[in-house]
């Protein structure tokens, strides 16, 4: 039986201020917690049914991680963000640890990000398409809202977000280097040549676009051609399609 | 003052059985209202504020519809999905008519497709690539659930879409067109040259992809490289590098 405090503390993790003072986010789902508990992130303690913790138990035992058992009910009534049937898990934040592009390596920045479904699909994306690094402004959601851990379905674990002051960052950083933003009337995606250096994917604001500061240091001004009418992409999809164009390229 | 059955009628259309029954659903937003009254829609009334009333009085008279300004209290007590600070409106569904590609036209075809977000995202997705005819298996989400609509940022009203029996439909239609189809473990998009004459691109379940049956019509087995290792993407997102590959092919 779960214990008042462990129930306040969790809940409290839902509240960025509260993650911040205990530097503790909290992670939902089988297969995010067995991520996590395969990752470099340290494991406070997992909260797992008795079903999951039979199946996982080989795994579960090897991590050598404090683990309570409880009910389905228990766990519904502590996830914030959908059916929660399986484990949660409570994991210490990792310092906010700067970040630049090696050689001929890409990093993404997000200028203002907002929607945590968007962010954690971001994420997500970015590690499919072998994307370690992304720099966000101070603005953008913060990674450990549940919601952008949900989101993110595990690549959370293999993917480093630095948040900063993009404009100091960008004037400090991005010398010699491409800045390529994704904007609505750019020069079209298909005729684009990134750079086999590398540099920064700059994506804006759901609403807004790529801020006007951060825009001052884009070098190439790029729009994902539009055949039909809709008036946007999301900017996950959005994402997506500007590394795929730059892998597909990077690869022939 | 909203009238308790006008109340009653509205929160029915967020269950698919009363949505088939009354012929009717709803579109709440701003943007996806005035798109909806630029459609081909029939809309039986919107809800309006007085502020959103006066802001665009011009376009709502225009187009000689059934108006009632109500509170932003009454509205977000009948908003399913999120908050609705301007309109809603309630318009008839669309009879499910037969689609078929065109002379070198690409259709979409989902198979299975259970997130209303996801739904909508593909159809905005679609809408944007110039694609307008989606073939959905029976068990597909129904285009009309508030979160479809919602998600499809007024793409609902430029794109049709066919419920059907996919094998059925295979059967009779796919003779001599490309039949391609996103796996996971198939040939490399960046290496695939799609047909000039079209066809059809297959999407499947967010869970299981695309099911036993239909893949059986499939003539072209393609995946989307992954240099990282997230498990997957979204099939939304896998729905959007599909298509802008085919559109950029299609623009050289």
């Amino acid at each position: 039986m779960l214990s008042k405090n462990r129930i306040k503390y969790i809940n409290s993790l839902k509240i960025k201020k509260y993650r911040q003072l205990h530097q503790s986010f909290m992670v939902e789902g089988g297969k995010s917690v067995l991520e996590l508990l395969d990752s470099d992130f340290s494991t406070e303690f997992v909260l797992v049914t008795q079903e999951f913790q039979q199946k996982y138990s080989s795994i579960l035992t090897r991590h050598n991680v404090d683990i309570e058992t409880v009910t389905i009910q228990e766990l519904e009534s502590l996830g914030s963000f959908q059916t929660n049937d399986s484990c949660l898990a409570v994991a210490k934040t990792k310092e906010n640890v700067f970040l630049s592009p090696a050689e001929s390596e890409y990093v993404l920045i997000l200028d203002d990000v907002r929607d945590p479904g968007n962010l954690g699909t971001i994420i997500r994306v970015a590690d499919w398409y072998g994307i370690t690094k992304i720099v966000c402004s101070n603005d953008t959601t913060d990674i450990y809202n549940p919601k952008v851990i949900a989101a993110s379905k595990g690549s959370f674990t293999r993917v480093n977000l630095f948040y900063t002051d993009l404009n100091i960052y960008l004037a400090e950083h991005s010398a010699g280097l491409g800045v390529i933003g994704a904007f609505l009337g750019g020069a079209s995606l298909y005729d684009f040549k990134f750079p086999q250096k590398g540099g920064f994917i700059v994506m804006g604001n759901e609403s807004n676009g790529i801020g006007d500061e951060v825009t001052g240091f884009v070098t190439d001004k790029i729009t994902i051609p539009r055949v039909g009418d809709a008036e946007s992409l999301n900017v996950g999809i959005a994402t997506a399609v500007m590394l795929d164009n730059m892998r597909r390229q990077m690869a022939n």
